[in-house]
Formats: C-alpha cells, structure tokens, sequence
C-alpha cells in the first residue's frame, strides 16, 4: 500500500530535515497524513528527550510543530489544487515563523499527537494551528507560517 | 577558574534538559553567558542537523532559542537580586512560550552566535528577545517568555 505520509513524497533533494527528512538517519523522520480536515502525527520521545526528568524538552516539540506545520502545509496546498500528493511538480514548504505555547509539562513516555488545522491558505503562504497531546491531554498548541519553498531549492540549485 | 555559564550552577535534579543539561551526554549542553548586558551562546550545529543540504534545520534554531531565552532568564534574575549565579536559592525557568522568525536559511558548517537582550523581568518572568546570527549576519529573531521554575521542582518532587 502506498504511503499516506506527505514526507515519503518530498523530492530527494529536499528530504534531509532532520525532523521530518526520510534520507535523515540521525533524525525524527516524523510522517504527517490527513485525518478528514485535520493533519496527524504520531511520535514517541527518546527517554533523553528530556526537560526536567520525567518530561519532554521543549525544543522537541517546538521541533515537531514546525516540521507538522511544514508538512500541514503541503497537504494543504495539494488539496487546494485537486492534486494527488505524489504528483508533479513537488510543493515543498519551510517555515518562516514558528509561535508556542506551552501551556503543561508534557510526559515522557507516551505517543504524543499532533493535530493541525489550516487556518489561512493564500497564494504561496499556508498557516497552520497545531496542538500537542499526551495520554489524551493538550499540553502545547502552535502555530506555524509556512510559505512555499522557491524552485531552485527543489532544484538542488544553491540559495 | 569557575565557569561563568548559568548552565553548569542549574541543579543536578534539573540539569538533565536536552537543550543545555549539563548532565544530558545526548543533548546540545549549550552554555549561556554574560557579555555586558547582553547574553550570548555560541554553538556549531552536527552536520546532521539539516533543514535543505548546507542549511541548518529550523527547529535546532528554535531549540537554541528556548535554552538560551531560559538561560537568559535565570542570569537576569540573579543579577536583578543583585546575587551571584552559584548563590543559593537556585533560580531556574521554564518557557512559557516561544517565537521564533526565520529571517533567511542559516548555513551550516560554521559556529552560530545567539545574543540575548531582557526586555522584561517582573516578578517570575522574564522576556528576552533572542538573535541567531551566522557568519556575522542575523538569519533568525526569538522571543521568549520565561517564567521561574517552581521550588518543588528543585526539590525533585513530581508535578
């Protein structure tokens, strides 16, 4: 069965991210598919992904927002089009402002969920609502502003 | 000569953060100092920590800023006591919240200079405002809301 992960579409050239890259070996390889007009991912922190022990570091989740948005976003953007999401040309999106709030302490050793709504989709600019859950709870909510990545970054070309 | 980084005074029981725990061997263990009345960390991202090739991800960028706002906090508040930073009662934060604007891609490959300026400090929290520069030019701004750790905290209580 074909993924339903947008990460497992990104182009070679831009699947490194160490949070949502599948070329990634080091990295979260985090997957974000649609669940009805919602985005999902799923991720399990390492014990070491700690803050105060028993908890997770916030930098992770911070991490986790903006590769759910960054993948929200392209989502988004094939759905806005009609377009499957393994179809040509790739759209491909980076962050270019990134809000938490930490609103609880989130556990160490369960799944979190992310959740993500689009809130505003306008040209080449997709943002997106994202909350953070633990054992069913919302422990952080984000927002992200993605815009679409210039060709010449799906070109392997330099910036 | 004593280390002048807040990191290595945070208590053992909360020195275990991802970001800058100084007992984290997994982690950043970024380290946080006065420059005059500025705060400033310096950190070469693994050539790992990959956004697109040649460019560092952005949520290595958020997790510096989370670490260095806190860092940030924790000085600020044991000068405004007029307190050296191995002085007890410990003063340790959590963020509260965090934004981060990618200005333009940071390159990898070269040593990241956070600076760090308190734009507030009342009661428990303290805001700073946060720039990651590389090669001499700013590629990102941060702002963190930073609000001190409970006592049973340090005390190794459970939440």
């Amino acid at each position: 069965m074909p993924s339903s992960a947008i990460q497992d579409y990104y182009p070679d050239d831009v699947a490194h991210c160490y949070g949502c890259g599948k070329l990634n070996e080091h990295g979260h390889q985090i997957k974000t598919v649609w669940d009805g007009d919602e985005t999902v991912t799923r991720f399990i922190p390492k014990d070491y992904h700690t803050a105060i022990p028993g908890y997770v570091y916030g930098g992770l989740i911070a991490s986790l927002i903006d590769c759910h948005g960054t993948g929200t976003a392209a989502l988004a953007a094939y759905r806005a089009e009609g377009r499957e999401f393994h179809t040509q040309p790739s759209l491909r999106f980076v962050t270019a402002s990134l809000h938490v709030d930490y609103l609880k302490p989130t556990p160490l050793g369960v799944e979190l969920e992310l959740r993500g709504k689009v809130i505003e989709l306008k040209g080449k600019k997709v943002i997106s609502e994202i909350s953070v859950s633990a054992d069913g709870e919302i422990t952080a909510r984000g927002k992200v502003v993605a815009v679409q990545m210039p060709e010449s970054f799906l070109k392997g070309d330099t910036l």
